[in-house]
């Protein structure tokens, strides 16, 4: 499939103006074809058509969605070596990453087409009438979740697939019944041009509405701002940088009508090193995190940037360990120059941290490997935590710091003070459970997601994932972006109130013709 | 019980300062006794208690927070007639009408104990390990619902018990297992005293912490400004005027965490007049229209204050019967002075805004009574209606506006142009189930609640009820202020990953202890 350079106004194409190439960020080569930036009439154009496109996609039965769903996908994978080869080319990440990546996108797309099929997510409840009901009859009330209407996607620069144009976003927005209007990320636009043209032949292969899909070009900002502004939109999806974040917020909150916009944002994802952990098995955790954290060049949302732990020989032991790792490691490119030179100005600047020792700094990249991240790995007394809120940011990249606590009450004052998170990870072992017990509520304030002995950079699809957390982790902590309670975002609820059985939605008529699952006062209809 | 005019701050009394007095709204008298401005002192003071209760709070077992819902139910009840006679004299509302609302207040705060008591809020899902999975084992995955924190909550004018102190807000907030401080409405600040004691001693015999309920007064902004403002609080829950709802919005954005606000605000709450059912019985809709329109003297956020239908002379008839009820009926009190003005001052506006004309004005008051509320009924055309922004307005107060349409496309258009809504109503016959169904994906777009042959004005406590909708009738229309599923308002899932049973919440173990309704790879667990 010829990449074109083209925005998709849903079934046509808009050439735009100008024009901005990616670069391969291994080499700096600047990649054919020159893409288009979308102009203003262009974003209206994609508004106005999903406006026109949602009462019509959010009324498709169940089954042709998730047929679209599925058809999304097959279509993915139909792509072939041409999505690899340009993805890699473009993101500087391996083969195996981005196949790995394209697994994940596609198994995401199957698993929505299932939970719309099941349609559980419509939140069926039903509360009969008794008209004998004294001292007043009560009236029939049905509630069932529609749709929020065209929503806003942001490809994210560090999954070029899975968190971008046919990503968690689109699949979830989409299952909802949600048309989706998609700001591609410029660090990828030829990745992005095949995947949208794969989802526009998916909504000509399904006979969706024209305007389901649009897909919008710009290497600036311009684009974003007037997406997120225009009225007919109305919920966003992000991930990004906290300055990114927070403007979307602020130009969501400044509208006529504001909208939610769910942004995943900045984190250190804090692990806790418990004593007999450490004692039994530093070297092991010191290792099994050194992985962790310069898996992808550091570059997830849930890289391991901040590890607490009891300063005495056994946190040295795994200190050493890391070390170790990290100082072999050659440097690999990162995702764009700009990522690359904010990370080595955020490594340089916590160096020259009073009180901040450098543990260890990975090797130079191999040659002609240009934009190439070097990990690092810092530590520093649990007092200068506690004092310098600098040592609180996230580095996005293959950096982390320890901090060496004095004892666990400091280790939980210190958590206490810490922003929201997307994940927080315990190592313990058995002797380690009362210590860990007193953690469980803090933790429960603060994160996500709670993983014992492991590292959050593996984000599993699944019914019970949350990637989410409390703000700044995430713009609003009540939602997740993966998994598939990520459809509640786009849904509201509404309420039927005396409605005759031939006007009702199909999921609320007496007969349940779709076979959802609904509870029926208050109690599980068992015969759904 | 005494009523002191002192705020409440957890187990201890803040007398504040200086003093405002509640007004009997039908004769002008101020009420005793003086009720002290809480200090900003005070305000911390009740964050850091309910911040420091929120992990005991939060960690009570769900039979003994149900039994604290039930109790507070039982101290509302207990205080007997004192609480009927000082909210009758602080409101102006009738007697029946007080304990009707109290009725409602009761059921509600025992709904939520049954919410809890089923744990279906926790929302279990487990995705058990696969340490088998090709090409990689997957982790143990669990998720929960668990409290935002404490949450803030203002009394509404209009209702002084089920939008006030024991309210639906303070009721699910209180469910989700949030610390609730109240800043009272200073309308009723006797009655809000009263309840607030109640809770204050449910909160002592259910030996709750201390902290998780604290009660406010003040008759400006501040308090309620600095309680948004405090970092300590996590969600705010309102009812009242747009202007109201906006400013706390935008305080709530402007903090350095963002929290959510949930806002009921403003509404017309459309009425969709079809043309069988106009035939068939104009007279009698017009009668119940009017009955509507005037129930608690037009003060519910559901009042019907904007009516459509096609111009002919069925509507006429509707008008005329309506109109007779109207110009029959004598004012009564409104809540207070403030709002008493504003209602006449907004018919005085609709009134002389060009193409409107008055049908009906009711009667005055009978001798002696102040602030008493007239009805008012208006008329315009659909061409002024499309282009007088003014007229698409609320007037909080029995008035309402019949707009003429020329036929059922121009009535659409019109529908299309307003704002969200909290209810949409359409009187229906057989014969106009094709007409009405052209309608509904539209009314789903617009309103929280959709209802057939009826009015929005009574709000049952139910499991199906939505009362919410899109901006601006709520600040969040995912979002429900009545019915069991308001308490997702204050809840956020949180995932485990491989934490074992030992340290995972009971709700999440493997042998389920509290015996919750859970899904287990997507599918409901049947044992449960």
């Amino acid at each position: 499939m010829q990449i074109s350079g083209a925005s998709l106004i849903g079934r046509r194409s808009a050439a735009g103006a100008a024009g901005f190439q990616a670069l391969d960020p291994a080499t700096g080569a600047a990649l054919e074809p020159v893409f288009g930036r979308a102009s203003a009439h262009d974003v209206a154009a994609a508004c106005a058509l999903a406006a026109q496109a949602f009462d019509a996609y959010r009324h498709t039965s169940l089954r042709a969605r998730a047929g679209f769903l599925d058809t999304i996908a097959e279509r993915l994978l139909a792509l072939g070596d041409a999505l690899v080869e340009r993805c890699v080319a473009e993101s500087g990440l391996p083969r195996a990453r981005i196949e790995g990546e394209r697994a994940r996108t596609v198994a995401q797309l199957r698993m929505f087409a299932q939970v719309v099929r099941a349609g559980d997510f419509l939140g069926v409840r039903i509360d009969p009438a008794q008209p004998a009901r004294q001292p007043m009859p009560r009236v029939d009330l049905r509630v069932q979740h529609v749709a929020l209407g065209p929503v806003a996607v942001f490809g994210a620069s560090n999954f070029p697939l899975a968190f971008s144009v046919a990503g968690g976003d689109t699949a979830s927005a989409l299952a909802a019944g949600c048309p989706v209007i998609v700001k591609a990320h410029p660090a990828h636009p030829g990745t992005s041009a095949l995947v949208g043209r794969a989802i526009q032949e998916a909504v000509d292969a399904c006979a969706m509405p024209d305007g389901t899909f649009s897909l919008l070009f710009d290497d600036g900002y311009e684009v974003g701002a007037a997406l997120v502004r225009d009225p007919r939109i109305q919920a966003v999806g992000f991930t990004g940088s906290r300055s990114g974040g927070t403007a979307l917020m602020a130009l969501a909150a400044a509208r006529p009508q504001p909208i939610p916009v769910y942004a995943e944002m900045s984190s250190v994802n804090p692990v806790l090193l418990f004593a007999h952990a450490l004692d039994a098995r530093a070297e092991a955790i010191g290792r099994a995190f050194a992985a962790a954290l310069t898996l992808g060049v550091g570059q997830f949302c849930t890289n391991p940037g901040l590890i607490l732990g009891i300063d005495g020989p056994a946190l040295r032991r795994f200190e050493a360990a890391a070390a170790a790792v990290l100082a072999d490691l050659p440097a690999a490119p990162m995702l764009t120059p700009g990522i690359h030179r904010a990370y080595e100005e955020a490594v340089a600047r916590l160096g020259a941290q009073p009180g901040v020792e450098l543990l260890a700094r990975g090797a130079p990249a191999g040659g002609g490997i240009r934009h190439a991240g070097r990990a690092a790995l810092f530590a520093t007394p649990a007092d200068r935590f506690a004092h310098q809120p600098e040592l609180h940011d996230e580095v996005f990249g293959p950096a982390s710091l320890v901090v060496r606590c004095p004892d666990l009450d400091t280790m939980h004052a210190l958590v206490e003070r810490l922003d929201g998170q997307l994940t927080t990870a315990l190592h313990i072992d058995d002797g380690d459970h009362a210590a860990a017990r007193a953690f469980m509520p803090l933790l429960e304030r603060r994160a996500g997601r709670i993983l014992v002995n492991g590292f959050g950079t593996g984000v599993e699809v699944a019914h019970a994932m949350v990637h989410g957390g409390p703000y700044p982790a995430t713009s609003d902590g009540r939602s997740t972006s993966v998994g598939s309670l990520a459809i509640g975002r786009f849904l509201r609820a509404v309420c039927y109130q005396d409605v005759p059985d031939a006007l009702l939605p199909d999921a609320l008529r007496d007969t349940n013709p779709l076979g959802v699952p609904r509870s029926i006062d208050g109690h599980r209809d068992v015969q759904a």
